[in-house]
């Protein structure tokens, strides 16, 4: 019986040859992450089990969310994941400072590839569906079982197949992809399902687009999201990925719960009103001028180097709005650096933004661009529940960096083409 | 008469001929400054007087404490200063991402002059005496009713002479300088008096050193610190200030309480250890490895382009020991694109340091860098007071860039000489 990508991947790290969907199986693991929030929670659990870690190399640390450390509680829980990576001699721990973002640089340094089975303590690790694996967040009592067993369970997901068609307009990036998805089905529109995108769109799609588009997968509720494996993302992984890894295509006979159609050419740049990801609203179908006193560009669904190319393209030459606080966030150190040498942090710097080294930060109300009430930003991130930046009476508009940069100029919710 | 600078500089906004030590006056103020912490409890005192401000191009307001906002808190309070600058049109209102650290850019932008009495509700307001103006920090009720009045009431401080001679060594720099001074005299060893420096080794300082000597001299307790005005201060202000300024020197028969030797050639790399600026040791002198968590690189001390120049010299072609988080900040927008054009930031960044956009953050633990019990960080910074960087059982030792870049790189505090 013909399976998805994401059967197959867990057909094979289950040890079986068939999977269907609503089956329980119990699955070896790749790669098994945790960050400064969830860390220290699985660890606990870890320590209950009393075994040592299942393999020092198959687990990533990634201090990123309260770092560099906002608060004294920040920095205990920081120092939790250090002692723990140090004493366990994990090898993909990263210091602050020597890396970033989690689902930035899991993607960028090879440590996630094709055929993978991710599990993270984080809900959005389903962002490395983008590369072909399959991937998704826990909690952290699982993720502290996983320490040590190097093993999760599963309930097989139902698939939902994205046929992306047609050409993606110049001022379309993957956000608008998604957001534009997620206005379709409704962030429960694939609740425990895999979305699973297919069709000769995927081709027009760059890697940053498809892993900002599988970052977000779990706003539509969605257990995964994954993309076929095509020229894009070998050359993507091509210098990245040292380890061996396989190339998983879905069966032409995959049984689909439903298929959602996505025509590239008829996408307008988008904006998600508050206080769900689901309120998907065309930037041209605002009557009324909204106002804004922050924008953010940056996070692990739009902080990597195209998206601060788009943000450049857009700001380079302008200002920002005088009301209006502009923070850039380079989602790595490599993208960081790339930035400031393609000249894109001289033009952020110029027109007045503030550049953050690499961090989590205001996505979830971290640090670093925290509202008070009656606030609005218009955000590259992931999520605008209500309060998810700062105060229950603030306002986050979800974005792509297009929409992002031109309603940084302009102070109010804008397409580029509004910047003169 | 004869009169030192401070009290030249006294008399004249007082419109009086002399002044001498102990007598109380009361001034026209040049500029009046304020910051996201201080500006909110001054702007409500200034709101019961009912009056206008009493001059919007002589108010300079710098949210640059918590910004970018850490949390719900600040951000309100940012909203108060930033609200108060729009409704009074204040000229000098510096939003996040368009300057920087109020002392950094109070110079940089030429705010600042010669002969200028600047107060300011922060106590590193004396910075601004390296350009041979009186300033000093005051408490917020003042700020408030000179943001109404343009005045504010002094005691006039007997003055102490620092006498500086020789040559300045390769790998000394202002910290080195003011560190000596302040283990040699004590915290309070120039309690309500002016540190008025002199002497042929002033001309061997820099601008940057000037800047971060007169910053420290709160710490020695001082009311004030100045240096006289040399062709290093004009050529530093000369594309900077464009209002009319004074150059104000010290009589030949002013009197000084009291005169303190400094030979530059004397000096020898120092850190202050945990609690007091004032416990000053040579690093040469330490027997016992100190081995450290943590480096800050920045702050209205030391985060100029010059001490980034030095940092960047040190860690170029270096890693920051596994074991030890480095953050480096920039004191202003300025710095940090002078610092991306001359490479520093690539250097900082390929040795696995944070890069932060400019805040006051770590130094007085608000965020970017916050430590929890047990830690120890080496600190380009002004004050290693208990608990200051976080947790009160952490640990601050102060020191100037070389030796806090040095210390990075071999986890333990070191000079510039033990790095291979």
């Amino acid at each position: 019986m013909g399976m998805t990508m994401t059967e197959k991947i867990l057909a094979k790290h289950a040890g079986v040859s068939q999977v269907t969907p609503g089956q329980l199986i119990t699955c070896d693991l790749d790669m098994v992450l945790a960050n400064d929030v969830t860390a220290p929670p699985a660890i606990k659990e870890f320590e209950k089990i009393g075994k040592p870690v299942f393999d020092n190399t198959k687990i990533a640390l990634v201090p990123d969310h309260f770092t560099p450390n906002k608060d004294i509680k920040s920095a205990g829980l920081s120092k939790i994941v250090r002692d723990f990576a140090h004493k366990n001699n994990i090898v993909n721990y990263f210091e602050v400072g020597r890396v970033g973002i989690e689902h930035v640089i899991l993607p960028e340094k090879g440590i996630v590839a094709p055929g993978m089975l991710t599990i993270g303590a984080d809900s959005h690790t389903c962002t490395y569906g983008a590369l072909g694996g399959f991937s998704t967040g826990v909690g952290s009592t699982d993720l502290g079982v996983a320490l040590a067993t190097g093993q999760a369970w599963f309930k097989v997901p139902e698939s939902i197949k994205v046929n992306i068609t047609g050409k993606k307009p110049a001022n379309i990036c993957g956000k608008d992809v998604m957001l534009t998805l997620i206005g379709m089905i409704g962030v429960d529109g694939a609740l425990y399902k895999s979305l699973e995108f297919a069709g000769d769109g995927i081709s027009e799609l760059s890697m940053t687009d498809r892993l900002t588009i599988a970052n977000m997968a779990i706003e539509a509720g969605a257990k995964n999201g994954i993309f076929p494996v095509d020229e894009k993302t070998l050359e993507y992984i091509k210098d990245r990925v040292t380890k061996p890894y396989e190339v998983v295509s879905a069966d032409p006979d995959a049984k689909y719960c439903q298929t959602v159609e996505i025509n590239l050419s008829e996408l307008k740049p988008v904006v998600a009103f508050p206080h769900l990801p689901e309120n998907t609203h065309t930037v041209e179908s605002i009557k009324e001028p909204i106002t804004i006193d922050q924008v953010v560009i940056g996070s692990c669904t739009n902080g990597r180097l195209e998206d601060l190319a788009i943000a450049a393209s857009i700001l380079k030459g302008h200002k920002v709005h005088p009301h209006v606080r502009c923070i850039i966030i380079p989602g790595s150190q490599q993208v960081y650096l790339d930035a400031i040498h393609a000249g894109y942090i001289d033009t952020f710097i110029e027109a007045g933004a503030a550049v953050s080294t690499p961090t989590c930060g205001p996505c979830l109300g971290a640090h670093m661009g925290i509202m008070t009430a009656g606030e609005r930003c218009v955000s590259t991130t992931n999520r605008n529940f209500r309060g998810r930046m700062g105060h229950v009476d603030s306002e986050v508009y979800l974005a792509g960096p297009f929409v992002a940069a031109a309603s940084a100029i302009l102070g109010k919710i804008a397409t580029p083409e509004e910047v003169k």
